[in-house]
Protein backbone atom coordinates (compact mmCIF):
# COMPACT_ATOMS: atom_id res chain seq x y z
CA UNK A 1 0.00 0.00 0.00
CA UNK A 2 1.33 3.91 -0.28
CA UNK A 3 2.37 6.13 1.93
CA UNK A 4 1.05 9.45 2.53
CA UNK A 5 3.99 10.96 0.95
CA UNK A 6 3.58 8.34 -2.40
CA UNK A 7 0.20 9.31 -2.81
CA UNK A 8 1.15 13.10 -2.15
CA UNK A 9 4.08 12.68 -4.92
CA UNK A 10 1.69 10.64 -7.30
CA UNK A 11 -1.22 13.69 -6.99
CA UNK A 12 1.26 16.10 -8.12
CA UNK A 13 1.96 13.75 -11.67
CA UNK A 14 -1.94 13.20 -11.76
CA UNK A 15 -3.01 16.81 -11.68
CA UNK A 16 -0.26 17.96 -13.99
CA UNK A 17 -1.17 15.39 -16.47
CA UNK A 18 -5.00 16.00 -16.11
CA UNK A 19 -4.44 19.56 -17.41
CA UNK A 20 -1.53 19.15 -20.03
CA UNK A 21 -3.66 16.72 -22.34
CA UNK A 22 -5.93 18.97 -23.53
CA UNK A 23 -4.37 21.23 -25.95
CA UNK A 24 -1.21 20.89 -27.98
CA UNK A 25 1.49 19.10 -26.09
CA UNK A 26 0.19 16.60 -24.05
CA UNK A 27 3.03 16.82 -22.19
CA UNK A 28 3.16 20.25 -21.33
CA UNK A 29 0.54 23.26 -19.74
CA UNK A 30 0.16 25.97 -22.35
CA UNK A 31 -1.14 29.17 -20.69
CA UNK A 32 -4.73 28.04 -20.60
CA UNK A 33 -4.26 24.44 -19.38
CA UNK A 34 -1.71 26.62 -16.08
CA UNK A 35 -4.46 28.92 -16.17
CA UNK A 36 -7.26 25.71 -15.54
CA UNK A 37 -4.90 24.01 -13.38
CA UNK A 38 -4.29 27.26 -10.73
CA UNK A 39 -8.11 28.05 -10.72
CA UNK A 40 -9.29 24.76 -10.12
CA UNK A 41 -6.63 23.18 -7.67
CA UNK A 42 -5.24 25.81 -6.17
CA UNK A 43 -8.30 28.09 -5.65
CA UNK A 44 -6.77 29.08 -2.24
CA UNK A 45 -3.93 30.60 -3.62
CA UNK A 46 -5.87 32.43 -6.33
CA UNK A 47 -8.52 33.53 -4.79
CA UNK A 48 -6.79 35.80 -2.16
CA UNK A 49 -4.85 37.64 -4.86
CA UNK A 50 -6.82 40.23 -7.44
CA UNK A 51 -4.20 40.80 -9.65
CA UNK A 52 -5.75 40.25 -13.38
CA UNK A 53 -2.22 39.82 -14.56
CA UNK A 54 -1.54 36.77 -11.99
CA UNK A 55 -1.56 33.97 -14.48
CA UNK A 56 1.24 35.73 -17.03
CA UNK A 57 3.16 36.39 -14.23
CA UNK A 58 3.08 32.65 -12.66
CA UNK A 59 3.31 31.78 -16.69
CA UNK A 60 6.96 33.83 -17.08
CA UNK A 61 8.29 32.91 -13.95
CA UNK A 62 7.86 29.41 -14.46
CA UNK A 63 8.35 28.67 -17.81
CA UNK A 64 12.17 28.68 -17.31
CA UNK A 65 13.43 27.61 -21.01
CA UNK A 66 10.95 30.22 -22.85
CA UNK A 67 8.75 27.83 -24.78
CA UNK A 68 5.62 29.64 -23.47
CA UNK A 69 4.77 26.34 -21.80
CA UNK A 70 5.09 24.60 -18.77
CA UNK A 71 7.01 21.08 -18.25
CA UNK A 72 6.43 19.13 -15.14
CA UNK A 73 10.00 19.82 -13.68
CA UNK A 74 8.57 23.61 -13.85
CA UNK A 75 5.40 22.81 -12.47
CA UNK A 76 6.89 20.82 -9.93
CA UNK A 77 9.32 24.00 -8.91
CA UNK A 78 6.01 26.09 -8.70
CA UNK A 79 4.59 23.43 -6.31
CA UNK A 80 7.84 23.08 -3.94
CA UNK A 81 8.20 26.89 -3.87
CA UNK A 82 4.28 27.43 -2.62
CA UNK A 83 4.87 24.52 -0.31
CA UNK A 84 8.20 26.03 1.33
CA UNK A 85 5.96 29.15 1.60
CA UNK A 86 3.19 27.12 3.66
CA UNK A 87 5.79 25.88 5.79
CA UNK A 88 7.16 29.01 6.31
CA UNK A 89 3.97 30.24 7.68
CA UNK A 90 3.13 27.39 9.62
CA UNK A 91 6.20 27.44 11.66
CA UNK A 92 6.08 31.16 11.75
CA UNK A 93 2.05 30.54 13.45
CA UNK A 94 4.05 27.52 15.87
CA UNK A 95 6.52 29.71 17.22
CA UNK A 96 4.02 32.71 17.81
CA UNK A 97 2.02 30.12 20.00
CA UNK A 98 5.64 29.41 21.72
CA UNK A 99 4.62 25.71 20.75
CA UNK B 1 -12.65 22.37 1.05
CA UNK B 2 -8.98 21.73 -0.33
CA UNK B 3 -7.97 20.36 -3.61
CA UNK B 4 -6.28 17.25 -3.99
CA UNK B 5 -2.85 19.44 -4.67
CA UNK B 6 -3.44 21.47 -1.82
CA UNK B 7 -4.08 18.05 0.40
CA UNK B 8 -0.84 16.95 -1.03
CA UNK B 9 1.40 20.20 -0.20
CA UNK B 10 -0.03 19.85 3.38
CA UNK B 11 0.87 16.16 3.20
CA UNK B 12 4.63 17.05 2.56
CA UNK B 13 4.69 19.53 5.72
CA UNK B 14 2.87 17.57 8.02
CA UNK B 15 5.44 14.31 7.24
CA UNK B 16 8.40 16.35 7.42
CA UNK B 17 7.33 17.88 10.79
CA UNK B 18 6.17 14.46 11.90
CA UNK B 19 10.04 13.33 12.06
CA UNK B 20 11.99 16.41 12.73
CA UNK B 21 9.85 17.04 16.21
CA UNK B 22 11.42 13.67 17.39
CA UNK B 23 15.25 15.32 18.50
CA UNK B 24 17.64 18.23 18.57
CA UNK B 25 16.09 21.36 16.10
CA UNK B 26 12.42 20.45 15.82
CA UNK B 27 12.67 22.43 12.60
CA UNK B 28 14.96 20.05 11.07
CA UNK B 29 15.71 16.13 10.34
CA UNK B 30 19.18 14.67 11.75
CA UNK B 31 20.40 11.76 10.52
CA UNK B 32 18.46 9.22 12.53
CA UNK B 33 14.93 10.93 11.61
CA UNK B 34 15.79 11.66 7.68
CA UNK B 35 16.45 7.65 8.00
CA UNK B 36 13.02 6.86 9.35
CA UNK B 37 11.23 9.11 7.29
CA UNK B 38 12.98 7.90 4.25
CA UNK B 39 12.18 3.84 5.48
CA UNK B 40 8.36 4.68 6.92
CA UNK B 41 7.41 6.97 3.96
CA UNK B 42 9.44 6.01 0.87
CA UNK B 43 9.31 2.18 1.54
CA UNK B 44 8.99 1.30 -2.14
CA UNK B 45 11.64 3.85 -2.67
CA UNK B 46 14.37 2.21 -0.55
CA UNK B 47 13.46 -1.54 -0.84
CA UNK B 48 14.82 -1.63 -4.45
CA UNK B 49 17.88 -0.28 -3.04
CA UNK B 50 20.30 -2.89 -1.29
CA UNK B 51 23.58 -0.22 -0.58
CA UNK B 52 24.06 0.19 2.85
CA UNK B 53 25.33 3.12 2.75
CA UNK B 54 22.18 5.08 0.60
CA UNK B 55 21.17 7.21 3.87
CA UNK B 56 24.50 8.43 3.87
CA UNK B 57 24.61 9.79 0.83
CA UNK B 58 21.46 11.14 0.21
CA UNK B 59 21.91 13.74 3.64
CA UNK B 60 25.11 14.28 2.23
CA UNK B 61 23.46 15.54 -1.30
CA UNK B 62 20.35 17.05 0.40
CA UNK B 63 22.49 19.09 3.14
CA UNK B 64 23.22 22.08 0.91
CA UNK B 65 24.19 24.04 3.58
CA UNK B 66 26.77 21.37 5.45
CA UNK B 67 25.05 21.16 8.92
CA UNK B 68 24.44 17.38 9.14
CA UNK B 69 20.61 18.39 9.19
CA UNK B 70 17.90 18.91 6.68
CA UNK B 71 15.60 21.55 6.88
CA UNK B 72 12.37 21.93 5.02
CA UNK B 73 13.46 23.25 1.80
CA UNK B 74 16.30 21.01 1.03
CA UNK B 75 13.16 18.28 1.98
CA UNK B 76 11.34 19.54 -0.77
CA UNK B 77 14.45 19.32 -3.11
CA UNK B 78 14.32 15.58 -2.23
CA UNK B 79 10.38 15.06 -2.88
CA UNK B 80 10.66 17.00 -6.17
CA UNK B 81 13.33 15.22 -7.36
CA UNK B 82 11.94 12.24 -6.80
CA UNK B 83 8.54 13.23 -8.16
CA UNK B 84 10.72 14.23 -11.48
CA UNK B 85 11.61 10.69 -11.41
CA UNK B 86 8.67 8.99 -11.03
CA UNK B 87 7.33 11.33 -13.63
CA UNK B 88 9.48 10.49 -16.41
CA UNK B 89 9.33 6.83 -15.84
CA UNK B 90 5.40 7.53 -16.21
CA UNK B 91 5.81 9.06 -19.30
CA UNK B 92 8.52 6.55 -20.95
CA UNK B 93 5.73 3.97 -20.15
CA UNK B 94 2.72 5.94 -21.68
CA UNK B 95 5.09 6.73 -24.80
CA UNK B 96 6.18 2.71 -25.33
CA UNK B 97 2.55 1.90 -25.06
CA UNK B 98 1.90 4.04 -27.62
CA UNK B 99 -0.75 6.13 -25.66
Amino acid sequence: MPTQLEIAMNTMIMIFHRYSCREGDRFKLNKGELKMLLQQELTDFLSCRKDPELVDKIMQDLDANKDNEVDFNEFVVMVAALTVACNDYFVEQLKKKGK
